[in-house]
């Protein structure tokens, strides 16, 4: 196991993404708290709660051949003492394909921790494209 | 405006769901925080950044025919001093409809300011039923 130390969320935060570009599971373990009560949620998944779930979802996504760039876009930063939240677009590339995928809008919060920042929470959903025009006409839509 | 006071995050939750069920635009808007930096993002939605986009997706809604009954399931809550996040399900019954619509997961989290709590981020997306099986065999699902 990882003991990376992460001083800033921001660390943690790219510590994450990087997890994830290079499918390195004992790193992406290391940035999420040892706290039960986390939560992960892919896009399109169900909201998976406490570590064994989250890290054998995790497992399973890297045990695949699916090599993923990701950017990560207009940030929006909410910071407390203890907590603080990163609202991102990933823009996800899988390699081998020439266009990046749809964008994911994604909600990261990060504890402070004795052993520095960790991951408390994930959200990620597929998103409409663009911050300006919500399909909330759309039936499907309820809020 | 309205100016009621949350003195707890849960009240302000609360006072959302409220708004939402009876489709009221000022206490929807007094949940929210004053600050410019609040996130919305409504199921299949884009990300909407700041006061403007954000009361302007809630005035749409709820010029709709449409009412909504809310039951919130499986909160899971992580405190801070100044930040609160609250992750659940939302199981949404349309008036009218004979069985709920399938679980909206949600990420909200509140904002202690000087005149109480309010909502900062809501973040919504539709789950799939259950906690346990993550359909991230599928293509879809990059992560």
């Amino acid at each position: 196991m990882s003991t990376r130390i992460f001083p800033t969320a921001q660390d943690a935060e790219n510590a994450f993404y990087e997890a994830l570009e290079r499918n390195d599971l004992p790193l992406m373990m290391a940035v999420w708290a040892e706290d039960e009560d986390v939560v992960c949620v892919h896009p399109s998944g169900p909201r998976l709660a406490g570590q064994e779930p989250v890290r054998d979802s995790w497992r399973r996504i890297f045990a695949s051949e699916q090599r993923l760039r990701f950017r990560v876009e207009h940030q929006v930063t909410l910071s407390g003492m203890m907590l603080e939240v990163h609202s991102v677009h990933e823009i996800i590339t899988v390699v081998g394909e020439k266009a990046p995928r749809p964008p994911v809008v994604t909600t990261n919060v990060f504890l402070r921790t004795a052993a520095g920042w960790r991951m408390i929470v994930h959200h990620a959903s597929p998103a409409a494209d663009g911050d300006a025009d919500p399909p909330i006409d759309t039936p499907k839509i309820l809020h």
